[in-house]
């Protein structure tokens, strides 16, 4: 039987709250998610809760009922409160259904298998925390095998990155690494390393590919340094017809991710 | 010689400040755009802001110095004040160099002239305020006509929206229109009308895009009408191979508005 928690005083949910926050996360290697249908994409993904807050009203819900049985399956806890009470853990306006503390959890590059996908994708000092879930639920959908963050990059833990993965956070595999660690394990099987640069002449539509193909975005502000530009196998360039020399980083990274996947697909 | 102000408490200060709320911007009729790129931008857009705020250590970037000379040539006021405020206008930790205050703009549907571009953006009830900045952006990037927002859309001039823009804001025509004055305008000259859905079996690389051609994009959480998609030309879909049934808003507009130029230069 679910307890209620209907106090905003409660320690635990101010503990949950603190989660909104990178050092709190560390601390305690745990991470908030909401909304009914990332949190399904979770559960369908084997990642259940630690504790799931839930509101009555939401409780009837036959989605709501299979994730309560489920965290109190796995020795988890599911909460009864108040809409309130969700609005503030989730930091909206418009409260979610269900909000979902999770342990946090990392796949070591050498646990890639490069021949499970045709496509990787590889971001470097990647800021923003939108444009990390983003490109997470772009690799979702064109099959990507994973999302290897390069450097400092924002926390894929983040609620906001979360949010925009729409789920993808459960499904595609998160490598952190260093550049030169990164790199050697490329090179010891096949690979073809591709970054987006301003400096080539060869348009992305009339590149080869050649699977497995690992797409390499760089920082919002800057770029990529040369040092990486002059690893990859390949430069190329989308056409950028106005006044700004740059698309966003996410939207970058799925117009490449998409031509690799047409020509890969025929 | 512009004035100083060094006063969180001074009246236009937090007059400008309250420009973050899009009450109070529809009142004053004005908006906030910040950092030197993007002002840079709206400069060479021929928009100059009513109010420009930089700090001091600013003031000798040559782009600064155009920018005020600009401002007080066109009866603005350039205004010197301190890193913290500019932080507090700007709502970023990290201060910009200048935050300015534009008035705000607008295009009529019936100032378009279609046969200037061949591919146009039309997107009905967008929520999210980076998501406009974003599409706007790639807008600049594959030449678009400009950006046509159906029903009700965030509001471009969001800080949020300005941001994600990088300065295409100032560049791609906005328009804000109902669905029946957009499809009556559309109909009375030549122009495709494509909208993306998961009901078609026509894939997006194999449809024929004929321009002047117009990417409708859905609502983020419910895609688009069925009347709306109805009255499309052409309803294609991009391939999804995860466990999600979509893509970002922003993104699927990238991705389409990538294949109807790469189609449209052959």
């Amino acid at each position: 039987m679910p307890r209620q928690i209907t106090a905003y005083s409660n320690p635990l949910i101010k503990r949950v709250r603190s989660l909104r926050e990178k050092r709190h996360r560390r601390e305690e290697g745990l991470f908030l998610a909401e909304g009914l249908r990332i949190l399904t994409e979770a559960r369908e993904a084997g990642r259940i809760p630690h504790y799931l807050f839930f509101a009555k009203e939401s409780a009837r819900h036959p989605l709501v009922l299979a994730l309560i049985a489920e965290v109190e399956a796995a020795g988890g806890e599911a909460i009864e409160t108040m809409p309130d009470i969700l609005s503030k853990l989730s930091g909206k306006d418009n409260p979610q259904a269900v909000v979902g503390v999770f342990a946090e959890f990392a796949t070591p590059l050498d646990a890639l298998d490069r021949s499970a996908a045709n496509i990787w994708l590889v971001a470097e000092r990647l800021r923003d925390p939108g444009n990390l879930g983003t490109i997470l639920r772009t690799g979702d959908a064109v099959g990507a095998g994973g999302l290897i963050l390069i450097g400092e990059c924002v926390d894929p833990f983040s609620v906001e990155a979360v949010r925009a993965s729409m789920g993808a956070l459960f499904t595609v595999p998160i490598v952190q690494s260093g550049w030169d660690d990164f790199l050697a394990w490329l090179r010891g099987g096949p690979g073809q390393l591709v970054g987006l640069s301003l400096d080539t002449d060869q348009a992305y539509r009339c590149a080869h590919y050649t699977a497995p193909t690992f797409l390499l975005t760089g920082n919002e502000a800057q770029g990529m340094p040369d040092a990486y530009a002059a690893a990859c196998d390949l430069l190329v360039k989308i056409p950028m017809l106005g006044k700004a020399d740059s698309l966003n980083a996410a939207v970058a990274t799925a117009v490449m991710a998409y031509e690799v996947l047409a020509q890969q697909r025929g």
